[in-house]
């Protein structure tokens, strides 16, 4: 089992239980979310904007406009944030108090750099729409030189990084447990709806494979 | 139609039509997101965590224990950027470059205070709890004094702000719609999936209304 090393900043001091290190439990919450948020500083003010994004090894691949603002902030090696999270569930306990949610999150701390190289930088694009939808790429048309000049690809390493995870049943006071409230978990799932065809598309053209098999469950509970 | 006044902070230059300052725009999207992600600065370096948050009027309120690194910065009065981001679906275009994703999300740029009253305090985790899972505080114990003693709840004004959205079908290139790829929208669902009853509940217990209404579709689509 591969663990990444705490840090005094990835060091969680309250419930700390919830904590992991775990390379295989950060990579499979980093994989399974859609969307990031970016912490950033400027003019010392920090902002946060969610992104998509993709995961090849230890490094976080961002992309977008070589005029965005926090793609500057990121390539220029600031100190950022980066925290994808999941929601499982509502925990309903049966005390105001002690509900809660149960979540996976994962935060990476560090400092970030442009991709130079193209084919990285290709790497992370394609890495990004198998990851939305696996067996994409091959279907569609890969970017243009020019296309490519237009995009900034940029990578975070994966290196200062924790994963916070709260699972199981409210927890509840010893004297609220005869209280006849109903206590448990609602779990939250993501599922795809029907598809909505883009309005050029020839009427009837069927779904291709590699959609029709992520609705056929891949994302779903 | 009531709406927020831009500020250069939030002035959205790119794609400036996504850009939303409308007030029940803002405040649907922060009503309907469970997590909001909270931005803010330690010793020069940003941190992102995801946090459970209610609306009340113009303002937002956070909760947690009184040692909260978090709640304490908020509490300082230093800038937080608070961003609640809720994924709408997968666009899915002819070619990768325009590939893309349908969101909601809101940004609040400010700074909070401590709710000193013990009242509104109460109304902030009430309000969450009804956000969560409407018709719930009646039916469970309300917070001891000594629990709202070890809570902190923290609340930043909306005033700062801004939507932005993507709705829509993929925009590909003229040249690419005669391609054969299948484009399109595959919608995201969020549903609460079967209960988890707690496990020292009474075996056979009935769900309470509250929470059927729930799974009847409330927050389906």
């Amino acid at each position: 089992m591969t663990a990444f090393q705490p840090t005094p900043r990835t060091t969680v001091h309250r419930r700390s239980q919830r904590a992991s290190y775990d390379e295989q439990t950060i990579f499979s919450i980093l994989d399974e979310a859609l969307v990031a948020h970016v912490g950033f500083i400027d003019a010392a003010q920090p902002y946060v904007l969610p992104m998509a994004f993709a995961r090849i090894g230890r490094a976080l691949y961002f992309h977008g406009s070589t005029r965005t603002r926090m793609l500057d902030r990121i390539a220029a090696g600031e100190p950022v944030c980066v925290t994808a999270t999941l929601t499982d569930g509502l925990v309903l306990a049966r005390s105001a108090f002690h509900h809660s949610m149960n979540y996976r999150c994962v935060t990476v701390i560090g400092r970030g750099r442009d991709v130079e190289s193209e084919q990285v930088a290709l790497a992370a694009l394609r890495a990004l729409i198998e990851k939305l939808v696996p067996g994409r790429w091959s279907e569609v048309r890969e970017p243009t030189a020019q296309e490519m000049k237009a995009t900034r690809v940029v990578e975070i390493p994966i290196d200062e990084v924790v994963a916070k995870i709260r699972v199981g049943p409210p927890i509840d006071d010893e004297a609220d447990l005869a209280l006849d409230a109903w206590a448990g978990v609602l779990p939250i799932q993501k599922s795809f709806g029907t598809p909505v065809a883009a309005p050029e598309l020839p009427p009837g053209k069927a779904l291709p494979e590699h959609v029709t098999a992520l609705l056929q469950g891949n994302r779903r509970g």
